[in-house]
């Protein structure tokens, strides 16, 4: 099986958030994917180990924020390589709140999101959500996994689907 | 609800293959994503009414066909907008066969998954695959939704999770 395979199927670059007990947090996913058309749903894929998996479980609901070309990458740094539980991620983020959900302010699209069903795997839960709000902010092209990989030059942290030991 | 908002999200464009009693079939999927690492494992959404769908419970095995930009759009005409119940869609298209499935010859990279779980919704069965094989059959860019939108101008079948009435 060759590996790189994988890297052929193309992805965005989303930061997935949520409330925490009145606080904001979130982290970087790029398994995102319409489901439904009417109405519309979204499949999101985190980490067990991720802290924004439990609090999509207890909240109930999630956000996500399509981050685009143009994004400032520590952006990226700041979701995806450091812990909700312990760190602060929105302290210096500013964030937009749309259906009630905070969002990473600089991104071009913004879609909050209720969970209406969950399938758990060996690593990963699948969040299904209802999009009950969505807002297009501006119109930046919208960030491609392999935007983010080939000219960014950005890796997957090690909780991603996308993730490869060799990489 | 801006439904522009729910374009802003990226995908690639496959098709999602399947033997249907000796004879392969198949339809187009742009829904298609890593789901774990380690085993690597896919998510792929396909609509109820689609042909494909039954065989995909029925054999308990799918392919998926990694299209790139420079596929001959007659592919994804083929497998986007007839059904598989009625039309030998493999008829003028050459198929190989990778981990004992068909796939498009004429696609960058080639997956075999083997159905380990499936979740329901109101249109779509989420197909959790678990990848058995893998090729990597050349280096052109893998194709994405937008450059099939914006360069190929082409449109969401009506099955398509991002189909959009005024598209």
């Amino acid at each position: 099986m060759d590996q790189k395979a994988l890297t052929k199927l193309s992805y965005g670059v989303y930061v997935v958030s949520v409330w925490d007990k009145g606080r904001p947090t979130g982290c970087i996913a790029n398994s995102c994917m319409q489901i439904t058309s009417s109405p519309a749903t979204l499949a999101v894929s985190v980490h067990h180990d991720n802290y924004t998996n439990q609090c999509m479980k207890d909240g109930g609901f999630f956000g996500v924020s399509v981050l685009s070309e143009s994004v400032d990458p520590g952006i990226i740094g700041t979701f995806g390589y450091f812990s909700g539980k312990d760190t602060d991620k929105f302290e210096k983020i500013p964030f937009a709140v749309v259906g009630n959900l905070p969002m990473v302010k600089e991104s071009c699209a913004k879609l909050s999101c209720k969970v209406i069903d969950t399938l758990e795997t060996s690593t990963h839960t699948i969040f299904i959500g209802e999009v009950t709000d969505a807002v297009v902010s501006n119109d930046q092209p919208p960030m491609t996994y392999a935007y983010y990989h080939n000219v960014i030059k950005g890796k997957s942290p090690k909780n991603a689907p996308t993730y490869q030991k060799d990489e």
